[in-house]
């Protein structure tokens, strides 16, 4: 059989819904992305087709008139285990809704779903930090910790469409509050949340430029301005980004115990802070580590894909349905 | 071809190496252990091939002057991820030995190897508790803790050969100190050690029949003397179980959230005490596991082979080898 060239095979389109945007984009084979789209998540309280308006109107989009092969969905929520339906997500109105087939109807063609961690994990492993490992942790630092297992080259997804689910794990009895009701769950400790959380209760303590970027509001303070503040040698910046690091670190030691992975990639929005935040966790993952003499110890790295991970990872779901 | 005779083919043979006992047996296909041999395990301080000779005396005896088909070997220690040497063994003397080659040298047959918690898994999986589920996760409750990690029907060995390594993962930052040289390990807090400490700790507080039991010295509490007296009902026993048994809960939702298996079987010595210590761990388990409201909560059961688990876990290495 000759391979159709790609204009008769049509295009395969990867979607990324998160809480606040969704990006499309035509990927190929090799994981190159040619044209994106890009719209406004229309937020928590809309009804849903307003949601699903936006993804087919940025599917479409970057396809251009060409055929659609097949679209990948990643969507920042708990997929189901058969990854026909979004069973919650906090900042989407889905709450179990069929939005395989919904999108299938509207598209014409084959959608396949899952969650944007298990997603952006396949992207790293087949194009990215973890590529040629069969076996790889993903944890994904943003406003809170998420994460993916890479077992035997596949991604899990457990029994109920939710492996992966790292931030909740508790490490610390009575702990800080967490938003999902429990306490000392390990995202209060490292994540985009914790970085600004840190730099907060610092800045009471000792000066920092952070005051002159607030104008004074402790309250202001975001995840990018510690990421600049450490850049300048602020050393309350820095503190806040040697705790989240250590507590990253302490984590991975963790799920290395359980899985013995052959790497650790670490992606989301607080990665692009790199050896700032992985030298501290790389320092907690060698101490933590159970038998870290007699063992290779995972190198813990960046994720290389950045934010268009979610994206690749849903397109490649396709990948062996598409021929 | 039409399937030979056992006598033709020759006998698989199952034997575990614990810290203080060599059991072999002799297990046919549908897991039934014929024919047992038991020898003492000639400790840490001896040379090596004292060990290989104890193994290879129980496997001859089990064996019973028939034919071996093959030998799988479930080992208390780290074996390697190609399943060649035992790297480390706390309780035995090898470090590093190739010791299934040197068996397969003094047998004359196939040797495989394996660590003793992965193999009372595999059985679990195959022959227990764990039937029928592709995904599941078994701890281990004995001194410590160990573990394995089921995924796709398979267990899972990891990069280093050292997956499922759960007692070491960290629960309480600069918590109680542990013999591997750090603190706050999950089997400080829940593990046969962790319930004979807790029962200690309380008798000095109340009273409590284990102060008969013990003539009024508490160091001489064992494990079995506080089931022993949970089930005449002493409140210092059941207060140690029940913690026990919670932090077995906390530890476990982390781990389901990382994995998300069909089902958590415990076995290990400590996991005789059934629903005393498997009631609290559920509460736990349900109240620290994340998203627990739209998932289905896996079972959490005791492990129905007991002590001969690893042995017919070891002799189902080599299921697939021997037709």
């Amino acid at each position: 059989m000759t391979p159709a060239s790609a204009d008769d095979r049509g295009v395969v389109v990867g979607v990324d819904i998160g809480g606040t945007k969704v990006l499309a984009g035509v990927v190929d084979e090799a994981g190159q992305v040619a044209s994106t789209a890009l719209r406004t998540t229309p937020g928590r309280r809309v009804v849903t087709s307003q949601v699903e308006d936006a993804l087919v109107e940025a599917i479409l989009e970057s396809a251009d008139g060409r055929r659609l092969a097949g679209v990948g969905v990643a969507a920042a929520g708990f997929v189901d285990s058969h990854g026909e339906r979004v069973m919650f997500a906090p900042h989407l109105p889905w709450q179990g809704e069929p939005l395989r087939d919904l999108l299938q109807d509207r598209l014409g063609c084959q959608v396949l779903l899952d969650n944007d961690a298990n997603c952006a994990a396949r992207a790293e492993a087949h194009h990215g930090a973890a590529r040629g490992a069969t076996s790889a942790l993903m944890i994904t630092m943003g406003t809170g910790i998420g994460g993916a297992v890479l077992v035997g080259g596949e991604v899990l997804r457990g029994a109920n469409g939710m492996a992966g689910e790292f931030g909740h794990m508790q490490v610390v009895p009575d702990g800080r509050a967490c938003e999902c009701g429990r306490s000392g769950c390990w995202e209060q400790y490292s994540s985009g949340n914790a970085l600004v959380r840190n730099a907060r209760t610092l800045m009471g303590e000792q000066p920092s430029v952070l005051e002159d970027m607030t104008a004074g509001h402790p309250d202001r303070v975001t995840g990018p301005m510690v990421t600049a503040a450490a850049e300048e040698g602020d050393l309350v910046a820095r503190k806040a980004f040697a705790s989240v690091g250590d507590w990253l670190g302490v984590g991975a030691a963790n799920l290395v115990a359980a899985l013995d992975p052959e790497v650790v990639v670490i992606g989301g929005g607080v990665s692009a802070a790199g050896d700032r935040l992985l030298d501290p966790a790389r320092a907690a993952l060698q101490r933590t580590l159970v038998g870290a003499a007699h063992r290779v110890v995972p190198d813990l790295v960046a994720a290389q894909l950045g934010p268009r991970a979610g994206m690749i990872g849903a397109a490649l779901l396709l990948r062996d349905r598409v021929s």
